[in-house]
């Protein structure tokens, strides 16, 4: 057996995409729509506070393409919170006009592969990876992806030497992009159907395919990358929620 | 062709998810939806009838994401009995507000990958995994799996020898985590599309993540496992079940 | 090219799973239901007739888990008559309250790598096989399945004889089940989307779980085996079907 | 690069699967659904006279199984008319109660894997081939399929004279049925999902599944061959299109 | 590391095909109808207004088969453009009556396979081509595409030097279909979930299909392009959206 390598985990993460069903909503009387989007602006002024106590953090995007209308990413403590805020909008009006696109339930993690000798706990940095407040950056990427098993490609069976110094390659062309692309890893093995999320924030959104398309010549994803569905938006924030639904 | 593995069968198990649709049970009354409840309420008065008759026994979990919102997982003595649970549930009013996500028919399995010498049918231990009764864990995982058949990757092809050496040390890692995640092993084969069911339950849902990372360096899972979807969920306690669908 | 096994053919066959819209289905009043159930009831006497004049034959039995709520698996002569079945169900009140979940169309099969110097078509058990009375079993298991073509795992590309001594070997195991297992092979090149169909039917449930599994160790399902779903359920007696239907 | 097959290319090509919503078809009075059969037939003889006129060519038939209810296959000389055809059934009454099942858009081709020195445009045979008159066989069979890209078993790197050896001797596998199945090869790539429609009309349906069968084990079909869904069919002659539809 | 491909990118592309509901469709007055079509006329003057403004392109096209009713393909110098557009869209009255069929988020790429010593962006033609006219022709082909990475087959670990070559042969047969079809290159990497989206236009619809067909037998398609889903479809000019949508 390889040995396996160690994760750090931080906050429970629940990727919540969403579709609106424009026809229905607009048979709404106009004061109805207004109560709706009133109820989903209390909701989010509520994780406003989590976000402020350090509680929690969450983000709010609009999806482009037909995938999904918005997303919205949650972080909290524990699966519980995610569970509780998942019902809580399931029962808000708006959600009544919603229709579920995708979703993905993870939880915020750093892996090990680095240089012995650190006690990672001990970083502040780390921590401020583990429990992170998600940026107001322009635009957000997400994709779930695993490591290959396939044939004489199967990431697990190699030692563990050779995938930490292809890590460790791999985080260099990640570093590249600091100051223009965050980057939150969360993993998903035992939770959802893909090993990893992978949550990307830039002002710029043609650094997401500058990082993905660079990675992609990298062993680390040329031969062990399975990507699912990518997922490109727009930060919407909450001064727009109006106008977005707005009809 | 290589010796089958020879497995002890328990109860028949039943995995049945199911979504809310939020919109339409609002519209019922408040009486009409109390009513719905109750009758639901009654149903798992009878299964928890049957678990204290060690006739059977049953689960009721929330799912995190938009797989599914709740999860019952039933153990009976006979597939006729998982039929008549599964047709009444289908009956009541409840069952009306709910849309059919994901289910899973399966059998109780221990395989018999064992030292040899060994009776286990004389073993009360194994009789107690054979008919268990499920715990009131805070977490539930569950997903189905299949031995791959690949190229130079196939377990079937494998000698008896060589599978149980596999399995002894992949049942190691398991033992680990004795007390911290109890697990039940469900088969399959001729029931559903994969080959068994794993249904996992931990006061702490990390160590759902810990364990099967764990176990996927392990050449039993790297070179021969593969995955279907995972569900992941929190223990929905008969008296939370009111304020879970109380809207 | 490899020489082609030479198949003998008899029935036409149609698998039609069906789920029921028990919402809908409730919405009607007592005696609606009750004539739907009735024209149901007039259609499977008429069924029977065929079963009784040797003309076809057919078997009903419930889906255990949510791919299905029944199955209806149809023997007939000709490809015709299966489309009138079809379309005369279709055409039924109960129809309107069932939602099409899965069908197959294939034609029974007995595939003829059998000792030469046999002529199969003077065999009263081979025609009795051709033309078979579908047992009253307790329990039917359905799956379709290809021969796998994929790299150095092709069976197409295997010499007859090679094939003919894996399937002579194959059969073995099915026999090892006589009296225990009863099955059903139908051909489907050409008329559905596997090659072959096969449907098991037994008393013990737990039978179909030990045929397939046992088989998938024999070299024709462990590298050439490639199954569709599996679908289980058990016998659904025309004397059973008002209190399947009841609301 | 390998050299490039040339293909001959005919009348355009729409096969369209249509699945008849029983429930709201019912729900029309007599009249109304009189009157929707009427101008379905009104269609049915414009396109007669397409067939008529030689500028063009259709079929229809029932498919067995769920995967539709009906087939209907165009011939047109361009792309444009089968829009055309495509947007008239669409606008009609009878389309409100079919649902699109499946759609497939290709062109006939005649693939020049054939002896050197013939110019194919000066044969009669071939340019019946390419304009073709739709047979009023009794039954249909229809599947799309490509030529495997895999591993060493990758059609478009093998040289010219391997292929033209190959597909000659498929060719003889073919030429064997001539009177008992008329087969139709129509191209798709760039226009739809697979490289090429299959389409085999018979008396006796039986040959349909001994062709393809056969095939399976010629190199082509056996090495090269990936095949999509088959659907098979009844043909549906304009005097029994009342009755089909009558409920 | 393979050293990767540099690109140079233009405007954002979103493409957006939508099926018809026609039954509802119907359903409207004459006079809603007309104003719906009012409605959308008046959108695509505003697009025609930025093609002319060239701060962005955009076409419009039927589809042919099932896989939707028409495609509407727009270009825009920012991400937020392409949603407000797609927003702007999902709110009027014609979008009741369309679902969602597929959509595709790009960004015009032109990759730098080139020989060294230029410098692209002085090059006017690649400013014409990264900022394009959409033209007018008759007919369109779309399909998203991926570089395979399997086994031996794998593009990204290959040499700059070996893929600059394969894709200098490849380019080749494009410039053969010079004046006959236009071939528009969107990167998706990070955006959606294919790598490219490939955008053809054509007076002569057959031209695709040589096209597509021809670079099949060339090395960088035959071993190493991955294919999504075709879509063909034919030119909708504003003033046939009247008769189009006239039921």
């Amino acid at each position: 057996m390889s040995e396996a390598a160690q994760t750090l985990d931080g906050w429970y993460c629940l990727h919540d995409f969403r579709t609106i069903d424009w026809t229905v909503w607009k048979m709404l009387t106009s004061d109805e729509r207004q109560a709706a989007i009133h109820e989903f602006q209390g909701l989010l002024e509520k994780w406003d506070v989590k976000d402020r106590e350090k509680q929690g953090s969450h983000a709010l995007y609009t999806v482009v393409g037909q995938k999904a209308d918005f997303m919205m990413m949650i972080l909290r403590p524990t699966m519980e919170e995610l569970s509780e805020i998942e019902l809580e909008f399931n029962k808000t009006k708006l959600a009544e006009y919603t229709i579920p696109a995708f979703s993905y339930v993870s939880v915020v993690e750093l892996s090990n592969y680095l240089p012995g000798g650190e006690d990672p706990y001990q970083n502040p940095q780390v921590l401020a990876r583990l429990y992170p407040s998600l940026p107001k950056a322009k635009h957000v990427c997400f994709y779930p992806m695993d490591k290959r098993r396939q044939g004489a490609d199967n990431w697990y069976m190699l030692p563990m030497e050779d995938r930490k110094t292809m890590m460790r390659s791999h985080g260099m062309i990640g570093r590249q992009y600091a100051g223009k692309v965050k980057q939150i890893i969360t993993g998903s093995v035992g939770f959802d159907d893909y090993e990893w999320g992978v949550t990307l924030f830039a002002d710029d959104v043609l650094q997401f395919k500058k990082l993905v398309y660079e990675m992609r010549f990298d062993e680390v994803s040329a031969r062990f990358g399975e990507f699912g569905s990518f997922f490109v938006g727009n930060l919407l924030n909450p001064d727009k929620v109006y106008s977005f639904l707005h009809v």
